[in-house]
């Protein structure tokens, strides 16, 4: 699956590029042990690493320690390069729910060694997606309250207000290394509370307003 | 531009992952002094950063550094999911000529601090690539001359000969982490003698039976 829908359009969204920021939630670095960044941590996923609601994660072979992190999602709706903070929200098509997965032993190991993410981070169903809601329906995407549970048990609960920077900022600087395109998704970074999924596990994440996911591991 | 040419073909392929290999040539790992890896070093490039024939490289401006690495790439035909190496070049489409683009300076200071590579490989005009050719109008795609220029100075002659995964093994190993699809690019990495290009300059690239591609910095 490499489309998502989004509320009010007939036709499916073909996905383009994930651009995900690490360390964007000051209790998540924290967590990890991690420096705040300077500058935007950015990483990417492939769309064929896209599953939807109801579906399963499969974790590698590689991995022994598949994390969850709950992130809230926009949608690019226009071709964009280089747009200043105080315009890029006119770029936004719509909101979502995503679970960025991550192999935190691979990815371990894969910084140690000073190599990229992307074995650890894009994997097939390394980023299970809701459908989106048109940016319009929300009223500050700034202040949504994100939880996420692995069976009952809630894991993340976090709010985008503790964002340290903003989608405006963001996109900024996104669009100065990368030109945007519509069907491009940015996963804004997660809130503390990051942890692992097991075989057998339901994880659900809900984000006010925007929409609710849920997937199973196998 | 996100769509190349292969010859024959009277449509453009959207172009959906690239998908590069670091560290396959030994003279070249020697050259910047790494280790020789025990799995595939794998990183991405988004469809954004290509370029064409006769095109410019942009370097952002947060980079001093930015080095060609000239590659033999794979172009993908068919949707493929952890196929084994002996099946795998029955899903190669074409070949290509691409230059891998690196931002060596901003790499290192990643690789410095376990950070993902994306912003050092994956920025507009990243990716300059040639149009494709058939995979049956090559006689063995392990046995190509690779030379790239700048200017008039030849700085890398290497030959796909020398490449330590060859593009069965790659195949079976990537496609075991992300499904490949139609469009798909594989990037086989490059052989030793990169080096820094600045503004102004014309690089150049030749694989023998596959193609050339000229591109100019701006």
């Amino acid at each position: 699956m490499s489309t998502i829908n989004l509320q009010g359009d007939p036709n499916p969204w073909r996905i383009g590029k994930i651009i995900c920021l690490g360390r964007n939630y000051v209790d998540h670095i924290r967590e990890l042990n991690n420096a705040i960044p300077d500058r935007a941590v950015i990483f990417t996923k492939p769309a064929t690493s896209i599953i939807g609601n109801g579906e399963q994660i499969r974790i590698p072979g590689y991995a022994k320690d598949c994390h969850h992190e709950a992130e809230l999602t926009v949608l690019i709706g226009r071709r964009t390069r280089a747009v200043p903070a105080a315009e890029a929200m006119a770029v936004v098509a719509g909101y979502g729910v995503a679970i960025d997965l991550t192999l935190r032993d691979v990815q371990s190991e894969l910084k140690s060694k000073g190599l990229p993410w992307d074995i650890a981070k894009g994997f097939d169903t390394a980023c299970p997606l809701s459908d989106f809601i048109p940016a319009d329906r929300v009223d500050d995407p700034h202040k949504l309250r994100i939880r996420l549970r692995v069976n009952d048990e809630l894991r993340q609960d976090g709010n985008t207000e503790q964002m340290m920077r903003r989608i405006p900022q963001i996109i900024e600087e996104i669009s100065a290394i990368f030109t945007l395109e519509p069907g491009d998704l940015i996963l804004t970074g997660t809130p503390a509370g990051v942890g692992p999924v097991k075989s057998g596990d339901r994880v659900t994440v809900e984000i006010e307003q925007v929409g609710r996911l849920e997937v199973s591991v196998a």
